[in-house]
């Protein structure tokens, strides 16, 4: 069985560079990809869409791969200058060739183009040759509820502010959609979850990239009605995180940092969850009831070892 | 007599480097500026004021000296990276640090601070030693009428698309500024005027920069009932404009390219003109009846002759 139609949820950089994996792994497929958008943020006065972006750039050869995030060969003029006349935040990394991709959103964005379009606008000079769609055409906000270190009492900050001002330090007690009740699925994505063949959950944080886009109303059902298998591949390797800073999120929602714990959160397509197959790395025996969990090497280290693993999960949703 | 009050009337580069002249002149004097908005446009979603921002620039330090705009040591980063976009228009010298400025003006005025608060608060980075206010808070854009080369009819460009994208090389029938009806002198503009005791025209454009703050409603009736003698420099040494355009400016008003043509359109106070006194060089001699004419070395070859220039102009509001 070739796969015809994949769909992959994910965030940033894991799963972006999961989404290479699956291109060379089904290179004759129509793939598209349902990003995160609960981390876009605007500053100063421009709109940014981190997930997105990271999604473009990495499959459009412009991505730093080091960093995993924005633009290779960046320089970071304006940032220094924002600072220089005292300009609130300095700490988000607003890099020069970066902003002009924001700067053409967020003029889209304020002529009315929903987020969608101007995706796929920004797309075509990348040409990631995968369909790069927005969980959401409205705007959903991840705020993290922190405890004021000043008053003690509750407080909610953007994620941004969280993930990258405090590097995920500062104790949270709970994530908050800001906006979520008035979100829809963009254009496109219920109707991809209906003609998908396979659909994967990329080994994104499952609290703030992937959960943020089950958050969306109607987005997990029309999931759910999907005719393929649902397989899902681990973001934790031996009891760790591979990248990023989930086992600061993890425990948040009273789930184990393991890769049985996730596979748990998400639970069994049988029993109400996600889930037809769940990949975990071979030292992480997992137990999930009602899921086909299969043991396949999961360390993205080079573009070989990347697509073996994508080749994997696509085998997962043979069944 | 040591002037306490001088208020200058200003565009861009010329009227930048006389105002260094002025402030070296009279160290401790309160100079106000009032500065052509005409210029100003919105690109990339930015707004951009050209003459504010070369005034600022080139009282506090960060003027480009040999462009006359723009920042020193500018990169071009971000204007690049639109082009790779194909983002319209890509002939506009967006500069990376000088799209800081933009991105925080633009954000100020998005929040609905007016142009003369968001000046103030750029200029607090700059420290210019003068107080520098835009002729209007309101946007009075300058169009020019040109004839379509495909249709032959006429049709009105942005002042920036006429200047910069063609060079001012299309003939112009025109100067409109849209959006002057609904102008009124920015706050302080005809206090500065009542309580000056010089008002100078600096050597800028006569058409797009000294002409354009005078299309204000209210600011020529404003400066007019100063109690100040009015002098200004002319823009045209040896026949020939010294810097820009403005003999590409001048003829489309009917005004002669000269400095007896320019002092003649400016007029006699006592006539209803503007001028008490008339700053020409010594090749220029001017016949404007009912006017001081002077004859002083005009061009603003290095500080020294700057401020000897501007300390001549200060002499001739001392009748």
């Amino acid at each position: 069985m070739r796969f015809v139609q994949i769909v992959v949820l994910a965030g940033g950089t894991g799963g972006a560079r999961f989404l290479r994996g699956v291109r060379a792994a089904a290179p004759d497929a129509e793939i598209t990809v349902v990003v995160n958008t609960g981390d876009d943020v605007t500053l100063h006065g421009l709109r940014i869409c981190p997930d997105l972006d990271t999604v473009v750039y990495t499959l459009g050869g412009g991505i730093d791969e080091e960093r995993g995030w924005g633009r290779a060969g960046e320089s970071w003029t304006v940032k220094e200058e924002l600072a220089a006349y005292g300009a609130d935040p300095d700490w988000f990394g607003l890099g020069d060739r970066d902003l002009a991709t924001h700067l053409i959103r967020t003029r889209m964005l304020d002529a009315g183009y929903p987020l969608s379009a101007v995706t796929a606008a920004l797309a075509d000079r990348w040409q990631p040759g995968v369909t790069v769609l927005p969980m959401s055409d409205q705007r959903v906000e991840t705020h993290v509820v922190v405890s004021d270190p000043e008053t003690d009492r509750p407080r909610a900050i953007h994620f941004q502010e969280w993930w990258v001002r405090h590097r995920a330090a500062l104790e949270a007690s709970a994530f908050v959609q800001v906006g979520v009740d008035a979100a829809r699925p963009a254009p496109g994505v219920a109707e991809a979850f209906a003609a998908a063949d396979a659909v994967l959950l990329a080994p994104s944080n499952p609290v703030v990239s992937i959960g943020t886009i089950l958050g969306v109303p109607d987005l997990r059902e029309a999931l759910l009605a999907t005719p393929a298998r649902i397989a899902g591949v681990s973001p934790i390797v031996g009891g760790a995180v591979v990248r990023g800073m989930a086992d600061r999120c993890l425990p948040v929602l009273g789930i184990e940092v393991s890769a049985e714990g996730v596979g748990r959160h998400y639970g069994a397509r049988s029993d109400g969850g996600l889930l037809d197959a769940w990949l975990v790395a071979p030292e992480d025996p997992a137990d999930v009831p009602g899921v086909d969990v299969r043991q396949v090497p999961l360390l993205m280290s080079d573009p070989e070892a990347t697509t073996a693993l994508a080749r994997a999960a696509l085998d997962a949703c043979r069944g």
